[in-house]
């Protein structure tokens, strides 16, 4: 499929200079045909404009350069397989029986950190009585200082799949690196590329020939296209399981740890046939504003949250202040199960579902 | 009341260097006295903390430029009268029978500038039948080209008063300058201050004094706390009914023309007593974003809207890309119907009372 | 001027999608004769697009939100007056014998306000003997907080004005305020507006009617588009002499107070004719990094600084943080001497000429 | 040396609200005990204040949600061996004779990416004339599409590593990946860390214990704060060789492809004693900005620069729009030997030195 699409039509206009010569516009046009690119020449009034169609890869900053022109813009979007463009319908992912994108808003949530047998079992009993379907929570942490707390690594792994083994969950957890790959694919169902690993392309271009599901955060200062990018590599690939997830991005305001940019959901949605999640956690930053961004994610239309949910948060390992305690995270639940036949949704177990469960 | 304010108490902390010696600390303690503030001195192993509190008013500034001294942190919020530990109960604005920071999320939408009066009743007629309670519109508007519209003036204000009276509905309506109170005065319910203007400080000190609320929409690079100042110039001048309006922020994403940002809501919820409203039309900048954005207001918990509707969008003299059709705009508030009770909130008219009112 | 300026041709491309239909592509291209545009169409394998060339003002949002348009570009720039394809030489503004713009970096320093006689008169006298042309100075200061010091008035003017007369300097003050502009007429040389209210367009329209130059600061989240639109105002009011002034954005960074953005010396020398100048004072927000900011700014081809200069800046009764002492004021003006030699400018008075106009 | 580093004083300011009630404060200062803390208590007429020192690791975020807690400031800096406080003078980093951090500007030059034997000789060869010292480039190269040019990989290094020797050059490359590590040592001098690895935490690890200097660029969105944090983890390997290279972070500015942070210069000089380079190829985007920034960035106190430059940049297949010709890099070297002298610093070969070279 890669290669049907490397193929795709690129498309450009070269707008010329008002006082740009004759010799100038043929120059331009020299190299466009050079770049692989056909030429229509549109000559008005004032100006004369280029579009430029054709399967070839113009350099866009160097036309800019020539003598002459004025400006360039790019037409065709540089991403093709995450495009809605390319498949207008959206993508449903599935890990076991929760189907990431459909109609029901899936829910994942647990501990920042596995830190102990107790500690992650009793994350995911609270979180799947509330009504998760799939279990997060990290084993190799990347932190911004080297004097932090940095993950279980392989027994943070196991700890975790025996927790969702026991609570019949699925388990969604970070790779930070290649080297990481093979050990937790053999605990996970999805992988989570981290928002500072949005661009590693080496691990995004082996995770396209994983056979698992990825979860690709969006950095905090990437923008729409680049997300969409990243994306890009693992499904060209050959992985089409890809899932986006907002989680906050980088600006002036400094009240919050991160802006949420709650309108990714619907340009994405218009963008991508992608299913998206939204992380109000780490968007958050702090415990309290956590219920009203995943309120707010639901109703613009996400498909999903993952949130931080810990039994003892003011003793956790990483992320204490944004973890939220099993009683707020039940109360959420209930108010997103109001909120999401609004826009058409349902949300996760039926209460009397869920009591059948634990008897 | 203003007097009483600034004799508020100020709280500085100052810490010094590992390094400094004996006569820097006394030379620092010299001036936070010298600066009216009574010094209490730490010494610890590693460092002495200097901390600052009184009356004066200390140049965080100048002393951070003193020698041996490692920073300076500023305790106390600039802000006084709109901060929430000098009124811990929320403020609830009335403007007639709307109340602004009650149970019920008041709705306000209409035209973004008066054109006729045909357009005007017609979108007045369509956003009371919807459940919309207040008619926004503008009569003199700011635009960034001086070769844009620049709106009736006061005979686009009396166009909006007679469609707000025919409907039964307040009027909210942009001030651009020092100028245009009195005018707008004999015709609004509210005044309005946009984000261009809300550092206008003249502006804002002269509705200090008007007898009307002020709505104070967050400039697109300002801080919440530099919003909460905006509102203090007002609230200084003895006019305690303030709105304030989340309307997005400038950061690097360009796929939105704003980031609207959603976390302001609760953040504004815990820093200040004041109501505080969402407008979504200018926050998303177009159409189909309006309405995920606006119930993601809601959710997140914003005491009201304030969107833009307009029965010929298409032909609109400004914004008519982000204006609603009236078809969209009931949709709206259907879905806000189910959203609201998931937060314990009400909102507008029930459609039979509406049929009853049309009667 | 303007009225020939209002008529400048708009050009606009529009960008089909690849499944448009044809009734689609008839439906754009009868809108855009609609607005007053010639339309060139170029069908290409996958996609049409549309060239738009006209006198009328197309609305960009509007288009875009029409069935089977991918994109709408603008390319016209939106400010006509203030750019280089309209007045390709550069403009030199003059304030008497100080040519902005020329071959000479052009230095304004003083204090940020007006305090008193001593302060005022001393502050000048120091500039002066380092090489300045311009003194600057406050009498009507914005400020964030309406508890902070609001400068002198009228008085401040008048101690403005007595000072540069002293001392053969010219005068740039900021106006703040509509009403402020006889007053403040009657004193300076240059009209200062400052970054907040970049964006105050009836302030902008009337000093478009002024007989002096004009500085507009940009905004701090102003791009540089909506600057030159800012200065469009005041020259499309007749008043030719307009001087831009960067003065640092607002940034996720937080190390400084704002970021002062140095590439838009070179960007605006590219797209405008107008003069630039920049102000490291506010652009780095503390004294110890004025000069490197300001030698930086001169080494990219800045026309000229603005800097606050204080004879006893720890006792400012504003900014007093980020004034120079005039002794490091001394030794910056050495260092721009042997900079502006680098990119072919000279810098103020020679040291021989200074010291024969002291005796 | 990174134990006793751990062992590092941290201090904590806690200031509680206003109407914090005595069981409230016992509480916090409970938790700081927990916490490894030493508690210094002020009590104030309105507020307590509570100083924390010690050698624990207390957690912000969980002492911020504490009942009766009004804010929480952290004073004492994250990264330890990094800072100027640990290391009061500046370190010269050593690559062969070129010793970045002293008296001498150093300049490191070449084209984006190795494409051919005769385009890095030749580049190589240019530079070298022109007065560079280091000869950049690479054979890995991150880019944001998976359909662009990925670099020659290791036949790019033998192709770089030979020209830098025939030129009597150093060499930095860029290595992206912990695989890369160990290829790329037999061929480079200085490692270099691209912006979108600054925190590839295991990458940086690594790092730390390789025998030659690591150039970590800052990423798009990093703070300062955490980009000496990155710096860290370098150090903290054992690894006392990092330089620092500034290349624009991200704003809501689009004239320039990013916003080159010229105050980081001597921000990071003040808070660091490690060596800042300035990549004015990356901040500007566009080779005719490229000039004005090199020139800032020594105006403005860097030790060094990274440049672009390509013999035939039109066809470079990476960043040829922001290459500089070889002419184009003589005169700027040429300006930037004026420059210098006026921080009292100097710049790379003489032209005498430079003429014996070639004969």
């Amino acid at each position: 499929m890669t290669e049907q699409v490397l193929e795709a039509t690129e498309a450009m206009v070269v707008v010329m200079e008002e006082r740009a010569t004759e010799s100038q516009i043929e120059q331009v046009v020299a190299r466009l045909v050079e770049m692989g690119m056909d030429v229509h020449r549109s000559t008005g009034v004032t100006r004369t404009v280029l579009g430029a169609v054709g399967q070839g890869h113009p350099d866009k900053g160097i036309l800019e350069l020539l003598d002459g022109v004025h400006e360039v813009l790019r037409i065709s979007e540089p991403y093709k397989l995450a495009s809605r463009t390319f498949k207008p319908e959206g993508t449903v992912v599935s890990a076991g029986d929760a189907r990431i994108g459909g109609d029901e808003v899936i829910v994942m949530a647990g501990p920042c950190s596995a830190e102990s047998e107790p500690q992650v079992r009793a994350a995911a009993a609270a979180v799947r009585r509330a009504g998760a379907k799939i279990l997060r929570g990290g084993a190799f942490k990347p932190r911004s200082s080297p004097y932090s707390f940095q993950g279980l690594g392989e027994e943070g792994l196991r700890l975790l799949r025996d927790a969702a083994n026991a609570e019949n969950l699925k388990l969604v957890t970070e790779v930070m690196d290649l080297s990481q790959i093979e050990v937790i694919d053999e605990y996970c169902d999805i992988f989570q590329v981290g928002a500072r690993n949005m661009q590693n392309f080496t691990l995004l271009r082996e995770l396209g020939h994983a056979r698992k599901p990825v979860l690709v955060k969006r950095g905090i200062s990437a923008t729409i296209e680049e997300w969409l990018l990243s994306a890009e590599y693992v499904l060209s690939g050959g992985n089409n399981d890809v899932i986006l997830c907002e989680r906050g991005i980088r600006t002036f305001e400094t009240a919050t740890r991160n802006t949420f940019d709650i309108s990714a959901i619907p340009v994405v949605k218009k963008l991508s046939h992608l299913p998206i999640v939204a992380d109000p956690s780490h968007g958050a930053g702090r415990r309290d504003m956590v219920a009203p961004m995943a309120r707010a994610a639901v109703a613009a239309g996400a498909d999903g949250l993952i949130i931080e949910v810990h039994c003892d948060p003011d003793h956790a390992l990483s992320d204490g202040a944004q973890s939220m305690y099993p009683a707020q995270f039940d109360r959420l639940m209930a108010e997103l199960r109001i909120i999401a036949p609004a826009i058409g949704r349902s949300i996760c177990l039926e209460p009397v579902t869920r009591r059948g469960w634990g008897s």
